[in-house]
């Protein structure tokens, strides 16, 4: 079985936005690259074939929701979250600190871990950094995230420093605890937006040493120009021989952002959550398919698009669903938006090889409705 | 274009089950047929690709619904329903008969039609048969049904009596009123249990003359030996050169009851409505995926079953997302029922040709749970 890798292939001659390629045991993939979101072991309303015609490479799930429901043992006798959810391709599961502190309003949080009610059915819950890696262990992820103490970014400086302390030295217990050689362990860097803060969990994190690193706790509420002054800060301290994972980071002009700064790997609940809202991501802007315009658009969504959904079906059809709230609709657009995503950052690559990517990002934010960002 | 045609086949050796070969302008099919119903232009839950993969050869739509919402111009302006709804095999639509009597609680019938409210919208529409075949026109379905009046079986015989009475009458204007002279259409049989009723409808339709002959008004609460029993005095009496299509009936075991009277075409929501429900159809019996004891159940739906739920998905993983409210749930077990609904009918006209389709009954029927009949 593959061990995981990574390497980089090369640097866009204008900027600092990079292409690399990721071995995994489960196949390779190269950055930058979109992981569509399937939380509960399931990127919602999609099957598996309907991911892999979407152009997936790789996609998130979460230990901690997992873990809740339907529980560790039941997908280690399974075989395996990939066999569980029938995905052959590479997994990252993210920890749950994210949730446990977005989820749960009653917590504790010691030296230990973190004693918190679970969002499903209230009963008491204790996670330390260890039990957060045998679950992800179990899994059989292809990438494995350590849990982290994620508070809200708008927190004083204080708590925010608490935090990326803690998070250090639940790093170091991780990476001691995890013994699975075919999974990878990414450290997180946290910090909010206070860039020394976010210095020094870098550095720190770089000494504990992992397989790639993610900056954690960014577009969480924070202006835009303060997350982007933070990768400006950080990104260049990264070093270039490992994946820098953006977490749950956000809209196609956040990525050519973070592309353009060197960011290598993205995840956000955009594509499925609005696509089962209704509305469509394209490169001309948002298309809220229930708007009356479409009423008798022979048009699909994107004229351009080669996804399953644009190939048969008009937009006046996809609003008929929606207002009717059939399945069908949620599926369709979902379809439609995890391929957008997914094959907007998959250009991205093409164009960082032809030292054009800065030109390719002007054309898109020139073309994409400001009035849908 | 080809026109819509039948050719009967063969009959079996030791019963009335017949197979048949039916040819429509969007291709031919044999009979016994099952039709998966997408009332609202949709088979819900599943993309056009599932449906084929599922086996699928006929849809049902329903010309009422459409007509409500989005309405026939938008259809007449994409260009049909077949492309509307990105299904190029065969469909027939429902003339909205029961729907009017089933969904809108205050309607007044005249001679001329069916004035009723809207149960989407609540405004008043008026349906006569000539308004309800230029629907089916303007929808382009392959085979088109007349308007009928379906009172609740449980009715009076005088009731039952004055709608035979009417829906002939309307039946004779649907066929001075249709034009369109490549789509079939179907005469529906009406009269409750009354087997004079049935009789005398029957003959009357005959008079008039279609391409195939429906009965409506089964299964809709009556004992099931008065439904068998009105299936053992029509069904002979009915032409052996056109389709018969047995409408709104049922189960599996149903379809082996009607089939062996001779019955060769049928629609039914059921696997797709206990499939949002979280229960699979298999030759064992119903299975409640939500069940305790399918947890950690690493076996399909059903083990000899080929369909894509059941190539790559255990009972755990699905009961896991029904207890997760995820919507891929409701889209696999769907897709399972469908398969199983349209395999098994297939399954049927093998066995006819062998001249074995009682043992093929009675061993289903043996196997079936008798307590999830």
């Amino acid at each position: 079985m593959k061990k995981f890798g990574f390497k980089l292939i090369t640097i866009d001659k204008k900027c600092k936005a990079r292409v690399g390629k990721v071995t995994t045991p489960h196949g390779t993939f190269e950055t930058p690259v979109f992981m569509p979101v399937g939380t509960q072991g399931t990127v919602k309303a999609l099957m598996p074939r309907d991911l892999k015609d979407a152009g997936t490479e790789i996609l998130l799930s979460n230990a901690y929701h997992l873990y809740i429901r339907p529980g560790t043992e039941i997908i280690r006798k399974l075989k395996g979250l990939h066999k569980f959810m029938a995905w052959d391709g590479p997994i990252l599961t993210d920890s749950g600190g994210y949730q446990v502190f977005s989820l749960s309003k009653l917590r504790s949080i010691s030296e230990e871990g973190v004693k918190f009610n679970s969002h499903f059915d209230g009963r008491e819950i204790f996670l330390t950094p260890e039990k957060v890696i045998e679950i992800q262990e179990a899994l059989g992820s292809d990438i494995a995230m350590i849990f982290d103490e994620c508070p809200a970014a708008t927190k004083d400086k204080a708590v925010i420093e608490k935090a990326v302390h803690i998070t250090l030295r639940w790093a170091r217990r991780a990476k001691k605890h995890h013994k699975l050689s075919s999974q990878a362990l990414f450290g997180i860097v946290q910090g909010g937006t206070f860039r020394d803060l976010r210095r020094e969990s870098l550095e720190r994190t770089l000494e504990i040493g992992f397989d790639g690193y993610a900056l954690g706790g960014l577009s969480v509420g924070e202006p835009k120009p303060e997350m982007l002054s933070v990768l400006d800060e950080i990104l260049p301290m990264m070093p270039t021989d490992r994946p820098r994972y953006l977490m749950g980071v956000g809209t196609p002009l956040d990525f050519f952002e973070a592309v353009e700064r060197g960011a290598d790997m993205f995840d956000c609940v955009n594509p499925t959550r609005y696509g089962r809202n209704g509305t469509a991501f394209t490169s001309d802007g948002l298309v809220v398919v229930r708007n009356g315009k479409y009423q008798k658009d022979a048009a699909p969504i994107q004229k351009d698009c080669a996804c399953y959904t644009c190939r048969n079906f008009s937009r006046a059809y996809l609003r008929h669903l929606v207002n009717s709230h059939e399945i069908l609709g949620a599926e369709l657009i979902t379809l439609h938006n995890v391929h957008f995503f997914v094959n907007l950052v998959k250009n991205m690559r093409a164009k960082i090889r032809q030292g054009r990517f800065l030109q390719f990002k002007k054309a898109f934010f020139n073309r994409f409705d400001p009035e849908t960002r």
